[in-house]
């Protein structure tokens, strides 16, 4: 039974339906980063076998072979392409970078046709010491110029807002309610939001901005993990679902109420993880994917 | 000159005015947490000897002495009282620990009282797993309980948002707003908010927020420090102002526009600069003081 939840202003208990618990893997799809000691086609190898039906792909797991071989790679392991990571990184002192990065994030929107994902995750980007509405700005024209290319490839993108503790230089978007913004601004349907529950689980709006990034069919991603106590490293130090404080399966029933149909992406970065054999950290995330989403 | 700044949406380029640089001490305080090293006593005398009017006391550091013996000493160095750190901590799973809470509350209340300091700061607590909103609810069943003794000692009390990344176990208040709605609920002239750039700098919402705390009296303390890039260590690697990305002068703009007439409290916990000689490290908060603040 999930612990009991008042209402901050009544004290009044709240009794707020949960899902039911996850009864088989046909949405669990798996970040290739999770598995970071694996090649390509190692982990497409071992996530078929696994019985993992979708993957997404990190950038760096596709260099060494580039998009149209992985493609090959996981389309004979019957893996599904969810999502292709990252894009973004726009915000930059120089004009010269920023445009830099927009030749960039072109690069990756072909790449992910090529390699067939329909979604790109963007991690938006920050400059330490940059005001962060300059880099807002700076992330909103990058996005004006490469929306064009993303409707082109066919391309959908995903705007992941960062928690606060990364606003210093990975990214100046940290809630929802601004990702929300950002994407409602730009006004056009391949543009959505990512949500991560890491970054985002200790926002009080987070239901209800959930709730509108369904309403504009604005909801392209889930990614799941938890949120150790004490954390050790501010980047590697995510734990496997249950094993923190994200109360996850509420989240789950509000993308679920929002109208989420999508696969539910194990986001790992543990170099604790890391350290252990692949295989048994595979069975251990099916195991926790099963009781704790 | 600032970095220039543009408005997120239309990035156009915004002309904001920034306040003139500080001319001299008159307004700083420090923490005695800042200089931990240093027991009270040598605490007083330095900050004395280095033209520093005001001081802040940790609970901690006047263990040993207590709260009598700490203002005779406090008062013998001509030092101001701005505050006493910290209460609050009312989140916890029973009810048995949620009452012993609220009791040593009254006696820090007590304590703030004896000391002369007319706030107590109060972080309010997390329990890891618990919801948010649970935790919330504590909070503010706590803070009505200590209310009444607060008035009765004549001590203000305010409430400190503290950073997402602290919201598993340290504060399920997280942002300003939510600080002020807490405030705003209680409905009672003593209980106001702390504005920490450490924990709100990042936050979209802060000038508007900052703004309401000030309409509504509420703007009880400011503490500065900086936040590092890259930060190593989650609590003790706090900087000096100057050294991260916290545009505090602006902010200390949006506090006196909001008529904030306080002290600017130098709050900062760094591993690195509690190894060096404290002398040194208070020249060097001063000199930081005077060019960023």
């Amino acid at each position: 039974m999930p612990p009991a939840s008042f209402d901050e202003r009544t004290g009044a208990e709240v009794r707020e339906g949960l899902p039911p618990p996850l009864s088989d893997l046909s949405r669990l799809c798996i970040h290739t980063e999770t598995t970071s000691p694996w090649k390509l086609p190692e982990a497409a190898s071992a996530y078929e076998r696994a019985g993992v039906p979708a993957i997404t792909v990190w950038r760096e797991s596709v260099a060494g072979h580039g998009p149209a071989e992985a493609r090959r790679i996981l389309e004979d392991h019957g893996l599904e392409i969810v999502s292709y990571v990252r894009g973004g990184f726009f915000a930059a002192a120089s004009s010269a970078a920023r445009r830099a990065a927009v030749a960039e994030n072109v690069r990756v929107i072909e790449e992910a046709a090529t390699l067939g994902a329909p979604l790109v995750v963007l991690v938006c980007g920050a400059v330490p010491g940059q005001p962060l509405e300059t880099s807002r700005a700076q992330i909103r024209q990058g996005l004006e110029h490469i929306v064009p290319y993303a409707e082109a490839a066919g391309v959908r993108l995903g705007i992941e807002a960062l928690h606060p503790v990364y606003a210093d230089s990975r990214s100046a978007i940290n809630t929802l309610r601004q990702a929300n913004d950002l994407a409602e601004t730009l006004d056009t349907p391949g543009l959505g939001v990512v949500v991560d529950v890491y970054h985002l689980w200790w926002d009080p709006d987070l239901r209800k901005e959930i709730a509108r990034s369904g309403r504009n069919n604005r909801l392209f991603a889930f990614h799941i993990c938890d949120w150790k106590t004490p954390t050790t490293h501010l980047l590697l130090d995510r734990g496997l679902m249950g094993e923190g404080c994200i109360p996850l399966r509420r989240i789950r029933g509000w993308m679920e109420e929002a109208g989420f149909e999508g696969h539910y992406e194990v986001e790992i970065f543990s170099e604790i993880y890391w350290r252990e054999d692949q295989r048994e950290f595979l069975e251990k995330i099916k195991r926790a994917y099963l009781a704790h989403t």
